[in-house]
Parts: C-alpha cells; sequence; structure tokens
C-alpha cells in the first residue's frame, strides 16, 4: 500500500472527517489533500495513528454519530448555561481566541474512535498559565463545567464534554520553558505536542521518557494527566517516578506551584502525584518538568518463535537476566495475529510459523555491546529450546519491517469487521489464560480471538472480531472479561484509563473504601464538581 | 581498626544505649557484646550504621536526653489520655504484644541519633493488618493519638512520639507474601527489615530497587511511609515508581487495599501515592508491593581527581552518555572532605590531591562490557581534561576501600566536635555555590564547611563543625541556608523528609497554597490529628 499523504494538523483532519461524514477514510483524505492541504507530509499506513483513521473510517460508515448524552442516557449536571454575558467575559479575556462557531466546534466535541460526541459550545484557548486561572475563577463563580483538552487522542471518551460543558483546549499553551542537558530535566507548558518535544531533546542528545503511537497530536499535559503507559515503560518506568514537577489550575483558579525541577524532594505531601493519571477531574495541568534519559546509540530488534506461552515467559526472565539493563521493549503475540497479518495485510512472516512470537528490543550507548548481548541472549534460549527460530535486525528499514507486524495488528484486525477491543493488565502467571477462555467461550461467534501486548509490562491487548456488530457476542464477552480480571487482580484499564466509556466498571479493579476516598478527593478539591464531569467517577449527579 | 562485633538486633542495642548512658560508643558495644550478645555478628566500622552509633555516642557523653516536648516547648494536642481500660483492652487485642514497661520502652521513646525524646507509655505490636486495623478503630473511637514506628532509623524525629503517643511497632508484621521472579515483583508486610529482603531476593537474582545505609534495621513500610531515597535512586528511581502496590489503615480503621501487582492500572486515583513520603500521618502502610530489578553481575568503582566544579558537572554529562544505562552511583566530594578523611581517620587518598573528587560506579549484566565502557570513558575524560587523575577498582576489597572514604565522612566530621548537618536538593547548576558562599559566610567561627553528596541525583550534604556548639555560629547559618536554597527552587530536605525538626520549615520549599491543600488531605483522611501527631506539618494543634 503506498503511503498516504496527510495535512499536517491532524486536528483539522479530525474536524474535516466529522464535517464530511464520508463513508471511506481513505477517499476523504485524497479529497481532503488535493482540495485543502497545502504543506502535505508522507505518512506511512503502517503507524498507530492510520490505524485510528482506519477505525474512524469505519464508524464514518453510520450516519451522524449520536450524541453521547443521548446513546448513553446520561443526565446533565445541575451546572448553569453559558450565557452572553459569559461570552462576552471570555471574549475580554482571551481577545481572538474564543471559538463559539459550531461548525468549529464539531471536531473539539468529537472523539478519536467517533464513540463519543458532546454539545458544547464554547472553546477557549488560554496561552497562559495566568489565562487558564482567571477562566476557572469565573467558571467557578458562575458554577460553569469546564472540559480541559490536550490533543483529544484518548480512547475513553475521557477528552470530549459530554453535554455542553467549556472546552478550555491547551494547544496554545506550547511553550518549552527550559531543558538541563546535564540533568536530562525538561520543562514545558502542557499543549506541547510529545513528538515536538522529541524533536527538541533529540538535539541535545535527550528523549522523552515516554512513546506513543498518537505522538503526533497528544499533548504532554494530557499524557500527564492520563497518566500515558505507551512503548517506553518497561524501561523508563510510569510518569508517576519520572514527572518531576507540575504546574496545575485548580478548580477555583487556584495555582498550585508544584513544579520542581529536583529529582529528590521530601517536604510535604507529593500532590503532584495526585494529578497524574486524574484525567482532568482535580485540575488543569499547565506545566510539566519531567526526566528526559539520553538518547540511546544503537537499538536492536529480534523477533522469535515459541512454542509455548510458559517458554514466552521463560524467555522473558532470560533476557530481564542477560539483555538487563538494555532492553528497552518485549512484545508477544500469538499464532492467530500472524495469521491476521498474512491474511488481512499481506504481511510476510520473516521466520518459520510457531504458536507463538515474541519481539525483543534493546537500547544501548554501546552498539557492540549491545549486539553482543543479544547474540548471547539468543544462543542460550535457542540452544536451550526455549525458542525455536528467530532473527535479528540492526538496520532501521528491516526494523522497521519487524515491527510493523505487531503496530499493524490493530488496522489489520479491522478488516474482519466489527472488533471487541480490551485493554487489560494481568499477573504473568495467568497472562494468556484469558484469551484461552475467551477463545471457549465465545466459540463460533467469533471470526477469530486474538491476544498480543507488552508482556514485559503484563499489558494484554485481547481483540475478538465478527462480520457485524453483535449483541449476543458482546454479551458473551462483557461483563465476563471484567469478571475474570477482577478475578485475577488484573486491571480493567492498563493505560488508556477510565475516561467516560469505562467509568461505571471502576469497581472491578478498585475497592469500594478505595472508590470512596476518591471521590472524597474529589469532592475536597473540587466541591461543585464543574471540573471534566462524568469521567473517570462513576455518576453521582442529577438534576 | 579491627571489625567491631555487634549484637544481632540493633534495636536492643539502642535501647541498651539509651538505658546505660554511658560515654563512649565503642566501649558500649563492647562491654555489650561480653556480657549479653548471644549471636554476635561482625561489623564493619566503616558502614553508614557505624557512623550513627558513633554519632550516638557523642549525645551519650550529655546526661539524660531533655523531652522533646520540653525542649522545644511543644503543645499538646487535645487527644485523650490512656487508662486502664485502654491497656486491658489491647492487652486482649494482642496478648503479650502490649508492652507498658516505661524501661523497655525508653529506645522506641528516643530515635536514632539522640535529638529527640517522647514520653510513650504504650506500645503495641500487632502482627497482621486486621489487628492495626481494630488498633486504630478503637484509638479512633476513643480520640488516642498514635505513633507508627519501623526501625526508628530516621533523622528527623519523625519516627518517635512527642508526648504519649501509642507506638504502634511494625516489627512483627516482617512476613514475606510473595515474589515473582518473572516479573520482579515482591510483596511483603510493611515490618520487613530492608537487608532481609534483599538477601531473599539475592537467591532469586533480584534486588531490592532501594539501598540505606540503615538497611539493616529500617523496615519497607518506613521506607515507603518516608520515600526513602539512598544509592540506588539514581538508577532505579524514586518509590513513587517502584512501589506497585500499598495496603494502608487508616485513620479510622479502615482498611485501604490498593496491594496491586500491576505495572499498569489506570482505574482511578492513584491513591497509593498519597502515602508514600506522608511520614505515617495519612495512614498507616501494612504491606508493600515493589517492583525489583534484576542483581547485577558486574559493579566497578572509578575514584576520579577534578580541578573544578564545572568540570565534575562535565564528568557528569560524559557518564551519562558513554555510560549510560549502566551507571549506577555519581558522588562528589570535595578537598575539604578528603582532608578531613586524612586528617581525622587516617585515610589515604588514592590518587593525587584534586580540589574535587567524583566517585563512579557502574552495575551491568556484563562484565566485560562494563570495564570496557568505563574505560572508553576513563580515556575521554582524561584526554579531554576534564578529569585529572583516577584508579578504577573491580574486586570487592578495593571497592569497598574506596567507598569507605565516602561513607565515612560523617564519622570523620564528628571528630571536629559539633556538627551542623544539613540534606539539600539544588539545581546542578547551583550546587556547589552554597557550599562557597556558606564557607566566606561563616569564616574563621567554624573549623571547617565540608560538601558532598549524590551529584547525580542533585542531592548535597552539607556540613559546618565547630570545637563545641556554638549558637553565634548556628545563626550565621539558618536560616541563610534555608533562605538560599528556597532562592534557587532547592529543597531543604531532599530525603530525609521533614518529620518533627524540619516541619516549620516546609515554608521554604513549598508553597502556601501548597502547604494548605496538604493540610485540606491531612483534615480529611485524619479529622482527629490521631496519626504521628506534630509531624511534617506546621503545628495547628492547641489545648
Amino acid at each position: 500500500m503506498a503511503p498516504l499523504r496527510l495535512p499536517v494538523s491532524l486536528g483539522y483532519l479530525r474536524q474535516y472527517l466529522s464535517l464530511t461524514n464520508n463513508g471511506c477514510l481513505h477517499r476523504t483524505v485524497a479529497s481532503y489533500s488535493r482540495v485543502h492541504a497545502k504543506h502535505p507530509i508522507t505518512y506511512q499506513p503502517s503507524s498507530a495513528q492510520t490505524r485510528r483513521f482506519c477505525l474512524q473510517s469505519r464508524s464514518l460508515q453510520k450516519e451522524e454519530l449520536e450524541l453521547t448524552s443521548v446513546r448513553y442516557n446520561v443526565q446533565r449536571g445541575n451546572f448553569a448555561r453559558i450565557s452572553n454575558e459569559d461570552v462576552a467575559m471570555f471574549e475580554k479575556l482571551l481577545p481572538g481566541r474564543v471559538i463559539a462557531d459550531p461548525e468549529e466546534l464539531v471536531g473539539y466535541n468529537t472523539d478519536w474512535l467517533r464513540m463519543c460526541r458532546g454539545n458544547s459550545r464554547l472553546l477557549l484557548r488560554p496561552k497562559t498559565t495566568e489565562e487558564v486561572s482567571e477562566i476557572m475563577k469565573y467558571c467557578s463563580s458562575r458554577n460553569l463545567a469546564v472540559m480541559p483538552q490536550g490533543g483529544n487522542t484518548g480512547l475513553v471518551g475521557g477528552s470530549v464534554p459530554v453535554f455542553d460543558e467549556i472546552i478550555i483546549s491547551t494547544s496554545l499553551m506550547n511553550k518549552i520553558i527550559s531543558v538541563d542537558e546535564i540533568s536530562g530535566t525538561l520543562v514545558c507548558q502542557a499543549g506541547c505536542v510529545l513528538e515536538a518535544l522529541s524533536t527538541h531533546l533529540s538535539d541535545v542528545g535527550l528523549m522523552m521518557p515516554l512513546d506513543l503511537g498518537a505522538k503526533g497530536s497528544c499533548q504532554i499535559g494530557g499524557n500527564v494527566s492520563t497518566n500515558a503507559g505507551g512503548l517506553r515503560l518497561m524501561r523508563y518506568g510510569s510518569l508517576h517516578g519520572s514527572v518531576l514537577g507540575l504546574e496545575v489550575v485548580q478548580a477555583d483558579g487556584t495555582i498550585l506551584d508544584c513544579l520542581s525541577t529536583l529529582r529528590k524532594d521530601n517536604t510535604g505531601y507529593d500532590l503532584k502525584q495526585l494529578f497524574i493519571g486524574s484525567e482532568g477531574t482535580l485540575g488543569i495541568v499547565t506545566a510539566v518538568s519531567i526526566l528526559c534519559p539520553r538518547k540511546p546509540q544503537s537499538t536492536n530488534l529480534a523477533i522469535l518463535g515459541v512454542s509455548n506461552f510458559q517458554n514466552c515467559l521463560r524467555a522473558l526472565k532470560e533476557a530481564k537476566g542477560m539483555l538487563g539493563e538494555i532492553l528497552s521493549a518485549f512484545e508477544f503475540m500469538d499464532s492467530a495475529c500472524m495469521d491476521l497479518a498474512k491474511s488481512n495485510l499481506n504481511l510476510t512472516n520473516p521466520i518459520s510459523d510457531k504458536p507463538f512470537y515474541v519481539l525483543i528490543e534493546t537500547a544501548g550507548s554501546n552498539g557492540t555491546h549491545d549486539e553482543e548481548k543479544l547474540n548471547l541472549f539468543l544462543e542460550k534460549v535457542l540452544g536451550e529450546g526455549i525458542v525455536e527460530d528467530g532473527t535479528v535486525a540492526t538496520d532501521s528499514t528491516k526494523i522497521q519491517s519487524i515491527w510493523s507486524i505487531r503496530e499493524r495488528l490493530a488496522e489489520a484486525l479491522l478488516h474482519d469487521g466489527y472488533v471487541y477491543k480490551y485493554d487489560i493488565s494481568l499477573p504473568l502467571a495467568n497472562f494468556y489464560d484469558l484469551v484461552v477462555d475467551m477463545r471457549e467461550r465465545v466459540d463460533d461467534l467469533a471470526t477469530r480471538v486474538v491476544g498480543y501486548g507488552h508482556l514485559g509490562d503484563g499489558n494484554l491487548h485481547l481483540n475478538v472480531t465478527s462480520p457485524t456488530y453483535d449483541h449476543e457476542l458482546l454479551d458473551k464477552i462483557e461483563p465476563f472479561i471484567y469478571e475474570w480480571t477482577s478475578r485475577y487482580n488484573g486491571s480493567i484499564s492498563a493505560e488508556h484509563g477510565l475516561g467516560f466509556k469505562k467509568r461505571d466498571f471502576i469497581h472491578f479493579s478498585k475497592t469500594q473504601k478505595a472508590v470512596e476516598l476518591m471521590q472524597q478527593i474529589k469532592d475536597l478539591m473540587d466541591p461543585k464538581g464543574i471540573l471534566n464531569p462524568y469521567k473517570m467517577l462513576p455518576d453521582k449527579y442529577g438534576d
């Protein structure tokens, strides 16, 4: 498939897609490129972003997306409604940066996957923390609900309004404040796009400690607010460890300055932790200080064939021991995934067919050493029969070609028709059993059941497909999958968060006492409930 | 100096020291060993623990330690006083595990450094979370204040009572619940001693992600509650990243089960973060789940002489780039430290005298590779004149001998007489300026001003000495040092916490708004203020 040419701003494309309501993404993109694109860029269809466009294109085959509030029968909170005086006040505060045109607002009201649509009438585009503070002071005094929005790349409906919440976009807050090359500390505004930060850091030999498929659109403030995981978590840990400081505007407009750049600071409660992963329900992140590792000098990728899941775990253990400090990714997929890639995308298996495959990436400061470590590891796992076949890529083209098998699985799944997608964390001992049990349970109802994901992080992507949406099949999957996950103390949302779509399932992963404490903290920090309502916690509002 | 022989339980020794009130530690230890020790162990006097004993021995030269409440004129909170009925109730709940003998309580009432002494009449030794819960339910209903205590190795008076708070010791909660070799997850009760955990993990090729001088006594629950830093932070990050889950008993006895073993779980607010570093003021940690890295296969240590501080920073930058993933420690000390080690401990400088020294440790999975990387790094920094002299140790005896220069500095300082100790985090650009400014400021009043610490973490240990305690000198140092640190957005407590001693200085490192939010969270989670009162937050209680 030839690379598509997409416009530079994916935000505009989303808006356009929402407006045109066309049937097929590829046609839409092509026509948009011809008519509007001033600065087209080459775009590889194997990336996660393209997968999302494909997903979006499926939705576009239906008529205009139903409002979230209607589809899910949500009751509006007891918030004020926006008056002309409110709009005038915001126009005065943010001249030229208040959007009230309903057509312009469509893209901001609709989520990336076109699962959720809100009905906001007002978008504000502050440039400074002080402006965000003024907005919140006013909204708090008027009891107006708000919806903080970064790149709007969330997958659980957490980044779009449900009713008429005012959208506060951080897109214009995109200044890099400082980079300290020696300590590896980056300080920037919340609206900086992840990829732009990576590029900036690359010049001084640093890299961001996280990497996501959505990096071309997602913003660091949103990453922090959703505790984004991604590909580098295994090596560099979660944002709870790498975020050094935050500046946050609270519900009443208070600016909370915890923008420390220090690695060690034990003076009182670590307040910034509260805002990491709270999806904008406790405050609006306006600036971030984050610890950035050195960019690796060399990268290798191996794909290995394994005869059973236990041996995948043995390979993981050996990789941790023998590759140790250079191990940067350990992904796995089952044979159903390889069949899918072959049949739906015409991709080739670079090794012989096996029941399981693992992809092992190394990244280090010395290419010769890394290659030697990888070879020693391979000799051992092949010699001991843990792994049965394999190949190693060291140049970037071959690395990308192998990665594309794993990265394009979501795209491949869409060719089957309808996809039931789950993002689960499980203890490694029970990791693959869920796929086996699911396969047995859904039986002939499903086209296929596939399991793949970040084995190194214990994060399983379980997908079930059928030709079209099938309510009977859904009933077979849910709540079975949540109950199963809960029984093994897993998480029903490993990295996507709860947002709007999964908030009512929180009890499958958290105790009642924990949820009660969360609600108490929410009530303490946002007593009027105006910050991103209808998200993360189960509903308690009503007229 | 020949190794001392100490009894196995340091807790008993502390008690004994408090009771005997002897002049010199070495005599005390020797006499204790002869008379009481049933299971003596060999103990190296160069370790941080011995340094602490030396520190303690100095205090013992004075008469019995003044009560904290008297020395600092603290007002007792409006808590109930323990009645006979209370004691009877606890005896029923914890048969044989209630200590009310004043002599037995001395060690638990006195902190490690003998700076603080409380007056608790009751020590409870629960074995299970349910017992801790029952204790807290009762104390909450009776408005009795409590003081959760682990190994009592804290340095800021946070781990001993101020008045008659009931001490809840976690020492008997020392069960290892599970170890998952593949995922590297350890789950254990809060009272497990750090060193015991390290030993246990070593058998399966894992290690704890933190290492402290106090590891032979400190408990993992206390480590988590104080967000302990230590020697491995540079490599493995803070406990906010490596702690995967906690079980906590709240002020009212509620058991909060957040004991997840998952690396990824984005289902609601990450409540466990609140308890990491809150020094037992929000809840009592009863169990911990923690991510453990693989134990390294090889370790190297280099000591290098550097002509100025800027070159120490350049060496740090090169080490991060060229040693990258194997860099496990980057310590620094100035020439005043080397003079001190030579004059007060008769240690030898293994290289030629220089204005600054850096110690660089590597730990990796392949000894040959590590040595090669270190050699390439040394060639570069010596070749470019960043470093002027150096030597590398690869065998454990030489490694220990070089480490001992750095590790025994605190002990060496005590030989000067009185030591004014500070533990500061600063941005690297301003790191050493504080030492220079302090030296100029105190001038002839001080015997010496030395600077050393974890340069890789931005953590400076600044020490000033004088023959005896000198109030005029103290007035020169404080609040100057806190104001200086605050001006450069540093932290007045990098890793020791605020405890009792530093709580009134919190405003030098945190904004008023941040402290207000901390107090609101405290009020929400412990409305009666019974959990470790008079600690961390500035006082608000009165009769």
